[in-house]
């Protein structure tokens, strides 16, 4: 490995001037700063990461938990933590817990470990881990949490029961998302309030995952349930693409039979056909917002408003009447 | 932090019989190791990895590069190589370079920055990233590259051409795949070759990538260049789903007017209506067979065979005839 002496030599100057250029710290003549960048460029030197971070008790490595990467929506969101992240000089570690308490707690020492400088969680985030370091929710908001980014779920669900009103809906079955969400509880919420105050016959098929290993199962489900309802608001895209196969092998059709509503606004939503109606989250701004705040955070900036509630939308394709 | 020192005191025993101990190297008594075992317990002792990795010059982290992690496909390939590192104690930094050679080339620099063990890329790999690690392709086997885990897609092809020929296909369009993709040149010469062999008529359209942001714009190109045509042979899932929609949309009725066959195997292509006709990658399995490979050449154990490679195999669904 490159040493700060070897570029010192290289450039012709003092190893204080090396490191006084390279740290931006006190003054460095003009002509020596260009040969200290020159020795830098030539030799390929660069400061030893792992040193500076056991140095400073802290790296420039932002820790990310994700529930489960095989749902689409995380990698979006992974997508917009990476990219916020590199732009600010950081790398991402990914652990992927799969709503698993241990894992989730490993990954943890991990990243304590490694001297993380902060955590960005999407996972269960049952508690803080810890108060060494900076950390921000994502997707997930916690009561007495102090930082988190999440879309405003409950705003959603109001989309998503207003727009099945408006498309005449009758007989509603509303699929509820995990209870221990506080997203999926927020976004139930939204919808029963529409719901409720338009006098619209639901009722609620409870859903114990958004784990997309169960979205077949959980569509059977459902129809084998219940005997007569039109339209089905799904706890995501990936349930609501599971129903709506379900539906046409049963012989229904979509939307003059049975009309569907997703959420989340997936890739796949866009290219099936009939398009699915859905309520887009912000996954990507969520993450890159959320990596934001954590920087600032660590980099002890004043972050103004704690809990930032992004606005979900509307997006109207064919599975509403 | 908590040291070792404390963890001695807290145990009664000497800082040499718990270095012994947590090392596993020289005798321990059994009723020293047990104290020694609470003691870590409970004061919740772990060695400082980054200080571990100063001294060893390396650390317990694989660095995985991916090229697009908004493509299903490589979440997927993700999880397979986090499960392994989990199980053997490693940890997994992601970048995703987006087919970008400076942001590969900025990502493999702070890798070396943090004494990354080893380098899993199912990237561009143009190049081999110096030969201070490590390295295992994943995906995309480059002529000279001694290890890498792929799928064997001239198989795939194969598979692939001989199930459209079997569905009665008359005459074909062939969806490419980018030209400086390994695996795509290799899926499509295994076409060919079955259709040539066949004699069946056919004619490929060149599509620059496998970005999904491109999908829909190919679709409409294959229709718009095309005029007679009875089948498709999408370069991938995403793409497949692309085209049956444009299909559906300019009234044509799948399997009987067009039929199509992808190539992947995504969550979505079996929930979707009708079911995708696939040939199926092992991403999971390529994921975690390299990063095993990879942990073995960390740890320099024999690694048997250097190219590996796993067989597709054909997922038949709805979409042909």
């Amino acid at each position: 490995m490159i040493t700060i002496k070897q570029v010192a030599e290289y450039a012709g100057v003092s190893v204080a001037t090396v490191s006084r250029a390279l740290n931006d710290s006190g003054y460095v003549g003009k002509e020596s700063r260009k040969k200290v960048e020159e020795a830098v460029e030539a030799l390929g030197y660069f400061p030893n990461e792992v040193a500076r971070s056991l140095f400073q008790k802290t790296s420039r490595m932002l820790g990310l938990l994700l529930p489960d990467i095989s749902n689409p929506y995380f990698p979006l969101l992974a997508k917009g933590v990476e990219d916020c992240a590199q732009k600010n000089g950081y790398m991402v570690i990914l652990g992927n817990v799969e709503e698993d308490a241990d894992k989730e707690e490993m990954y943890v020492k991990f990243f304590s470990q490694y001297n993380i400088s902060g955590i960005l969680s999407a996972a269960s985030g049952k508690k803080a881990y810890g108060a060494q370091v900076p950390q921000v929710l994502l997707d997930r908001a916690l009561e007495g949490e102090n930082y988190s980014v999440s879309t405003d779920d409950t705003l959603g669900g109001e989309l998503a029961g207003q727009a099945v009103v408006d498309a005449g809906a009758r007989e509603i079955i509303v699929m509820a998302g995990p209870r221990k969400v506080s997203g999926a509880r927020d976004r139930l919420s939204g919808i029963l309030s529409v719901l409720n105050k338009e006098q619209v016959s639901y009722k609620v098929l409870e859903t114990e995952t958004f784990n997309v290993e169960k979205a077949e199962a959980t569509a059977q489900k459902l129809f084998d349930t219940f005997d007569t309802f039109d339209t089905v608001i799904a706890n995501n895209d990936v349930f609501a693409l599971a129903v709506m196969k379900e539906a046409i092998k049963r012989g229904f059709s979509i939307p003059e039979d049975i009309q569907i509503i997703g959420y989340d606004n997936m890739l796949f939503s866009r290219l099936m056909y009939p398009g699915l109606t859905t309520v887009a989250q912000p996954a990507y701004e969520v993450g890159y917002k959320g990596a934001k705040m954590l920087i600032d955070l660590i980099e002890k900036k004043t972050v103004a408003d704690k809990r930032v509630k992004l606005e979900p939308e509307l997006i109207r394709r064919d599975s509403l009447r």
